[in-house]
C-alpha cells in the first residue's frame, strides 16, 4: 500500500480545485489592532491591516481583559491541569458559568473548550437524552452543528435556509408525539443574514419543539447587554438552549451553552466531548468574565461597530463592488471563483498591505467564493478608503464581475 | 412532550448508579502547587492538597511558562481572533508547530484546540483520505479515539488491550491490499500500564499498516527530551503519526499530531474539527513553546517525577492498600464500587484536606472504580505519609477490601 501516494493525491485534489489553503503568519500588535506583522515564509516581515478577524470588537486587546488574564496567571498558573471532573474545575470556571447564565438570563451555563465542541457535543448528546428525537436543522448551519447532528445518528430534517414555511411543512409532517428540536443560527457568518428568531420560536411552540440557537456571531454584539439577537428581539427567555462562543466578540477562546439547570446538568453528565477533555486555562476563563462584563456595560461599542460596518458597506457599494446583501456586521463581497478569490486576496496582501482571507469551499458553497470583511470599531475611515481603492483597482485589473445579482 | 421530565429521568439514571459527578471548585496556588483552595457551595474555603492533577510535572506554575504567556499577552493580546485559515495563524502558532515537529523529530506538526479534538479529527479524517481504511484499535483506547474512529464510519477492528497476539490475528485475517492503521496509546492513564511500542511497530511493518500512537500521558515525561515512550524506546522514527497534548505535562492546553509533511498537510486540509474552529490564544501557544523547551533540557524533572511515583507506590503497598499494578507515574488504588469510591473521596476531601477525584464509569469499566493518584515532583514525603495514614484509616473504617487481586 502506497500511503505517501494516497496522501499526496488527496492534496492534489485540493490543489486542482484551486482551494489549497496557505495560512498567513501574523502577529497582531496589542494596542494597535487591526494592525499586524505579516511574516512571509522567507522571513520578510511587513505591516498589514487585518480585515477578516472574528475579534469583532477588538476585545482581544482590551486592557480590562488582558489584566484579568495576567492576574489569573499570577494567582493560579497556566493550565487547569485536568478535566472538569478531575481537578480541572477552578473558581474561574465556576464564576464564568455563572456570568454566562446571567448574560442569557438562564438558570445555568456549561463551558466547552470551543464553540465547535459545544455544538458538536451538545447536539449529539441530545439524541442520547431524548430517545426518538428529530432535529430540524437549517441547511446553512455551521459544520460543528452538522457534525453534532450526524454524530448523534438520530432522525434529522433539513429545512431550506431561513425558510419558516419549509420548516413548518416539515414540523407538521412529523410524528406529533416525537421529541423535536429546531437547531439554527442567529447570524449566519458567511452571508451576514439573520434568522427570524421570534418566528422560529412561534413555530416551535405550535409544534411542541425545543429551540437551540447558535449565537456565536452575535453574542457580545447584539442586544443591549450583548446577549445576542435573541436578546435584541426580546425573545431570549423563550429559547430553550443558547449556544455561544468566547472566541469571537469576547476576544478569548471557548464555547458554551446556557439553558434550564436540568438541561445543562443532563448534557454535563452525558456529553463525551465535555467529560473527557482538559478544561480551558484559568486565565482564559478570567479574561472571558472580564470581557463579558465589559461588553454588558458598554453598549456604545456595539453602536460604533454597526456604524463602522454600515460605513464600509456604503463605500464598497458606491465603488460598484458586488457587496452581498448582509444585514449584520459582516460585509461579504462576491467573487464566485476559488482561483480568482485566492488571487485577489494574495495581491491585496502583497501589494496593498490588506489582509482578507479568500473564503472558498468547503466554508461556502462552490460558486459563491467571496472576500468577507469584518470591520471593527478600530477600523478607521482612512483604512476603509484605502480598501475601497484597492478593491476597485483589482476588480478593474482582473476584469471580475462588478455589480451582479447582489447589487444593493 | 414532557422535555423537563425526560432530562430529569436521564439525570436520575446517573444518580441511581451512584455516579453523578460533583465538580470540586478549586483554585490552585501558583508557586505553591499542589496546594489549592477548595470552595464549597456554601462559600466555606479551605486548603487542600491536589492528588489527581494531570499537570504531572507542575509546569503549570513554572515561571518560564508563565512569563512567556504574559509576554505574549503584552505583545499580541488575548485570543487569536479566528480559525487558522482566517486570521488565526499567529507567529506563536507557527513557532509551536515547528517546536512540536522537532520534539518528535518529524517533518511537520499540526495544532488542535485539545488532545480530544486532535484524536477525533485526525482519526475520522484518515478514513476520508484513505478509502477502504481499516483501523485496528486497542479496546482501552481513550474516548476521543473511539469517537474519531466511530465518526469516520469506516471499518474497525478492536484488539484486546495491549494483546499483540490478538492484534496479529486480526491483521493477518484482513484484506492484504486494504490500507491499515494501528491506533493505540503509549501510557494508558487509568491503569498506568504501557504498550509494547516496538512490538506494535514490528507488526505494523509485517502487515503493511501505519501506526498512530496517542502519547498524551507520556509527552514531556518519558524519553530523554520528553518525546514520550516512543522516544524512550528508541522507536520514534518508526511511528507514522504521534498524537500529544499540551494540557498535561506541558501544563497549558491544546493537542497536536506530528508526522511526515504530506500526512500533516492532508489532515490539515480535510479535517473539519481543525478547519472550522478558532485557534488557541497566542499566549497559550507561547507558554507551550516555553514549556516544551524547558522539559527538553531538564531531564532531572522526569527523574524526580518517577522517584516520587515509586515512593508513593511503595508507601501504599506497605500500608496493605490494593494498589493496581501500574508501571508508569500513575498510582491507581482499586475500590470497585462507585458509591464507596465517591464516599471515600468525599471524606478525604472534607476530613483530611486531600483531593482525589473518584474515577467511576464511564471513565473506567464498572466494577473497577478507583482512586487515581498522580504524584508530581512537588508532592513531599510528608504529604505522602499523610495520604497513606488517611487511606489506611478509611479502608479500616469502611471495611473495604484491602490487598486483593492487585497486590504487588
Amino acid at each position: 500500500m502506497d500511503y505517501q501516494g494516497a496522501f499526496r493525491s488527496a492534496l492534489e485534489r485540493i490543489h486542482s480545485e484551486g482551494r489549497y489553503r496557505v495560512f498567513a503568519d501574523l502577529k497582531r500588535h496589542r494596542g494597535n489592532f487591526p494592525k499586524a506583522t505579516w511574516t512571509q515564509p522567507d522571513g520578510t516581515a511587513s505591516e498589514v491591516v487585518v480585515w477578516c478577524s472574528n475579534d469583532y470588537l477588538g476585545q482581544g486587546q482590551n486592557p480590562v481583559v488582558l489584566d484579568a488574564m495576567k492576574q489569573a496567571i499570577d494567582e493560579a498558573g497556566a493550565g487547569s491541569g485536568g478535566t472538569r471532573n478531575i481537578s480541572g474545575t477552578t473558581h474561574y470556571h465556576v464564576e464564568l458559568e455563572l456570568e454566562l447564565a446571567e448574560l442569557h438570563r438562564k438558570e445555568s451555563a456549561l463551558l466547552f473548550t470551543s464553540g465547535y465542541v459545544s455544538n458538536e457535543a451538545s447536539l449529539s448528546t441530545l439524541y442520547k437524552i431524548l430517545p426518538g428525537l428529530i432535529i430540524f436543522s437549517d441547511e446553512l448551519n455551521h459544520n460543528s452543528m452538522i457534525s453534532g447532528i450526524r454524530g448523534g445518528r438520530g432522525a434529522r430534517q433539513i429545512f431550506r435556509h431561513n425558510d419558516l414555511e419549509h420548516l413548518e411543512e416539515l414540523l407538521a409532517a412529523a410524528d406529533p408525539s416525537a421529541p423535536k428540536l429546531i437547531a439554527f443560527e442567529s447570524v449566519y457568518s458567511m452571508d451576514g443574514d439573520i434568522a427570524d428568531v421570534p418566528g422560529t420560536v412561534r413555530l416551535a411552540k405550535k409544534y411542541g419543539a425545543m429551540t437551540y440557537i447558535d449565537e456565536v456571531h452575535a453574542v457580545g454584539m447584539y442586544g443591549p447587554r450583548g446577549g445576542g439577537v435573541s436578546e435584541r428581539d426580546g425573545i431570549m427567555s423563550e429559547i430553550d438552549i443558547v449556544e455561544g462562543t468566547l472566541g469571537k466578540a469576547f476576544g478569548v477562546m471557548g464555547g458554551y451553552i446556557a439553558a434550564d439547570s436540568v438541561i445543562v446538568d443532563a448534557i454535563r453528565s452525558y456529553a463525551d466531548g465535555f467529560i473527557f477533555t482538559t478544561s480551558i486555562p484559568p486565565a482564559i476563563a478570567a479574561g472571558a468574565v472580564a470581557s463579558i462584563r465589559y461588553l454588558k456595560a458598554h453598549d456604545e461599542v456595539r453602536v460604533q461597530h454597526q456604524e463602522r460596518a454600515a460605513a464600509l458597506r456604503a463605500r464598497l457599494i458606491k465603488a460598484g463592488l458586488p457587496v452581498m446583501p448582509s444585514v449584520s456586521h459582516i460585509v461579504p463581497v462576491l467573487v464566485g471563483n476559488p482561483v480568482h478569490c485566492k488571487l485577489i486576496s494574495d495581491i491585496l496582501l502583497s501589494d496593498f498591505g490588506i489582509y482578507v482571507q479568500p473564503i472558498n469551499y468547503p466554508t461556502v458553497p462552490r460558486g459563491t467564493e467571496r472576500l468577507r470583511f469584518t470591520p471593527s470599531p478600530a477600523h478607521t475611515d482612512e483604512m476603509m478608503d484605502k480598501l475601497a481603492v484597492a478593491l476597485e483597482s483589482l476588480w478593474s485589473r482582473c476584469n471580475i464581475q462588478r455589480v451582479g445579482g447582489f447589487a444593493a
